[in-house]
């Protein structure tokens, strides 16, 4: 049976939507060593036409589609049951809701405005003007962000201390092996990644050893995307 | 067989410290409804002589006896297996060490510089200059932190964000039950609670109901002990 993902595609066959990655690094959780996965635009939602929604991530599994990385967790949680665990429980599942929390609060303004300059660059030509329009609504001129990125993320970097913190005692946020919560922080850092030469981290920060970890996972699975810094 | 809790016990009666607070709330999360405390003084800690160390809280059960909350909490969970679970597995004790982790950067130095002040004033008055001592190595003259507690609170609340954005989709950290992770940020704001009269959050605030529900936890056993504000 196909199993198929549905993500963001920017230019150049770059993948860096960090909802989408949650939902990737889960299929490869779950087991899924081969599954499609299928561009969509920033405009053209045609491939997801047939859901009547353009959010992506949208996992097609048989009949059945679902769209919202938080969903498809669940989704893949309660269907796969057999298989090693997102969540760890319904506790867990609950405390994964804070770390999503978390990584909100580090996305805005920070990392957005961190890489909105990155962001803008990495989209389709053709999605470029109505994104702009979008953005500058909230951000103001983007070329203001073109600048300065070295410096944002200087200041930024004060706010990962609870998460350094953490990688300091346990290998993964989920422990001994990585869990959802791992894939939520996870997802940020691979959009960091895809689309910017900019460092989040010092070499000697865990954090740092923690994402090496990551895109180690399943055969180096993130690592092998398109990306812009190491 | 007696179960006793030595926490750090301040003037008339108060009971305020955040890690003993993550102990007795894990202590009824457990079914222990009858327990022992001893309040500790902060020079004075003949009580705990027994384990020749002066960290509080220490859990005596029978035999044994076990110090810092995190390995108390360990103990609940290894010994008493059979009743309500604090972490719901290794993934969810994973993920409390991230809610630790930023219940530590919620204290340092925002809460603590908060109550500073009022902290001092709920010691004992022969631990006073002592206390005194050791922290204005650390944080400058105790009187600096004596203003401007209401204006610092403004400033720190917006670190809650991942909290309130949590709290307005579920009841606990824990989900549908309290856990460990509730016990771990309750016991920072169950301090504040016991020794300032500031208010660290606006009534609106999700923040504030699920404070309200962990006071009413137990028979309302944490609202029981001495405070200073509501």
């Amino acid at each position: 049976m196909t199993v198929t993902v549905y993500e963001l595609g920017g230019r150049d066959g770059h993948r860096y939507c960090p909802f989408c990655w949650r939902t990737l690094m889960s299929m490869k959780h779950k087991g899924f060593d081969q599954f499609e996965r299928i561009p969509v635009g920033y405009r053209d939602k045609t491939p997801i036409a047939f859901t009547s929604q353009g959010l992506t991530p949208v996992l097609v599994d048989g009949d059945r589609w679902i769209n919202d990385s938080w969903e498809i967790a669940d989704y893949l949680e309660e269907f796969y049951a057999d298989r090693p665990s997102l969540f760890g429980g319904s506790l867990g599942r609950a405390q994964a809701s804070f770390v999503s929390a978390w990584v909100q609060q580090l996305q805005k303004p920070g990392l957005t405005e961190i890489l909105l300059w990155d962001a803008f660059e990495h989209l389709n030509p053709e999605d470029r003007d109505v994104w702009r329009e979008d953005r500058e609504k909230r951000f103001g001129p983007l070329e203001v962000y073109r600048e300065g990125r070295e410096e944002r993320v200087l200041a930024w970097r004060e706010s990962l201390e609870p998460l350094r913190v953490t990688l300091s005692g346990q290998t993964f946020l989920g422990g001994q092996r990585p869990a959802y919560a791992d894939y939520i922080v996870f997802g940020d850092f691979q959009w960091a990644r895809c689309i910017s030469a900019v460092e989040l981290f010092e070499p000697d920060n865990p954090i740092y050893d923690w994402r090496e970890r990551m895109l180690d996972l399943y055969d180096g699975f993130a690592r092998a995307t398109p990306h812009e810094s190491a």
